[in-house]
């Protein structure tokens, strides 16, 4: 069971690399950046917000610089994905299904932040911070190489909002002497449903 | 006497970071960014400096994950002040108060960068240099992240001059044997009183 | 023997320095930037690249840091350089000569990068990235200054494809081996080969 629910988030997490990643793709290829652009682009929206946090706490290696299967995968996508990133752009069906991986990922990437952040004794408040930063800094360095306001300060949904809750959903199961495992895969529900019903209802932040 | 001296300290932190933060507030609602981007760039504005000097030298922890009460402040500011902006713009006085406060930020901020610098062994100029990081790179990062070229890069008045002579004044101070403490009291003094002299007589750079 | 090559590569780092430099001060310029804002970006056109390499590997202390020579004679050479940059900028044979001095210093500071990241550790595709990140991070952070979309990742030419197929001919020398010194001449040599040939025959990415 326990096994199971590990290769769950293994999936979740490559899911969730290749969301971020196709983000970063259809992005800069809209800018009209070329192969080393697109790839650029796309390692920075999957990696640069665990790497933004992993420089705020000290933490080293780098997650992408152990696991350089990642590095190489993303390669092969920016490949294959970027002379047809206008195809996948239009196709609803496609990015309906990216969208909710994106989701997926937003809720693994910001719990394991606010897990990391709270191994290393930050306190509640600093470990939700570290765990939105986890889950979005990536989007923001590809909205400012791409030359725009970032994204997530702006959406007409929310994105952020639901990191943070889902990181303090986390962190208050941890509290309640939940195991780290359960704890997870309940903040990573939580996060893709806020996500989901906010886009689906156009929630967004009164200011 | 000293005690008051570090009381006073205390409250010139407070003030340049309310300052900082206040002017990523401004910056971040004439972008039309919504709450989030309103406390990110805020966070990052009145942090910004001493994270990107904490990671040129390699301090660990950062101060803002160590002082979570700051964080927690900035997001009480934000959603006070990101309504009101545009009236605290538009208001003279208010802007002229945070002018003040913001160069006494400044100088607090460049003087504890060169002091930091100077106690991890840099030498005299890299110590200044990282002086002027830990006052103006909040501002920077603020004005990227804004979409706009650093306005420190561009103005008509002293800014990122008024932080490098600063630290050069408190590092001078100390090479004559003065204390930490009466050396930053007057290197803050001096940044403050240079950056007020050079706005209100248009003082720039000769290029 | 050794000695000379040992000169001519501390030659090449000045020169790829003073190269990359001049890159900076040139956008700045363009921009209207003041004399900070051209020594600033000069700075981390320069050494950003190595600053980035050195944060992903937890590296201390950065090279600017240690060596404070150089950001002095960056100093030096901005006030030099910014009144005249509109001259450099025109005469094109000056725009060559700096041409092929980037192209040297992109070829020594990649391979320098692939070696650092190699000796820590990284894995072969992991240390060919952190050597593109040190030949290219410092543009792409002057771009980003400079509110454009950076140029590496749009070039009608190859930049960043000369510094991966330079730092992998660097690692291959290693593998079969053959010493630092002569396997980083060699891959000096391969890069800067590579990418003068990419400008006079204008090859590019397919995509």
């Amino acid at each position: 069971m326990i096994f199971s629910q590990i290769h769950a988030l293994a999936l979740v997490e490559l899911f969730g690399v290749l969301a971020f990643a196709f983000t970063g793709i259809i992005e800069a290829r809209k800018k009209g950046m070329d192969l080393i652009g697109v790839y650029t682009v796309s390692m920075i929206t999957a990696f640069g917000g665990g790497t933004v946090r992993d420089l705020m706490i000290g933490h080293y290696p780098l997650y992408w610089v152990q696991h350089s299967g990642y590095a190489l995968m993303l390669l092969g996508f920016a490949i294959a994905a970027a002379p047809l990133s206008a195809v996948f752009y239009e196709n609803s069906i496609i990015t309906k299904v990216f969208v909710t991986l994106d989701a997926l990922g937003l809720g693994l990437f910001s719990t394991v932040g606010a897990s990391m952040a709270h191994q290393v004794g930050c306190d509640f408040y600093i470990s939700i911070l570290l765990g939105v930063v986890t889950g979005v800094f990536g989007g923001i360095i590809r909205d400012i190489i791409c030359n725009e306001i970032p994204n997530v300060f702006r959406r007409n949904e929310l994105y952020a909002t639901c990191a943070a809750l889902g990181s303090a959903v986390f962190l208050i199961c941890l509290y309640f002497g939940i195991d780290e495992l359960p704890s997870t895969l309940v903040a990573i529900a939580f996060t893709t449903a806020l996500r989901i019903i906010s886009i689906k209802y156009r929630v967004k932040l009164p200011f």
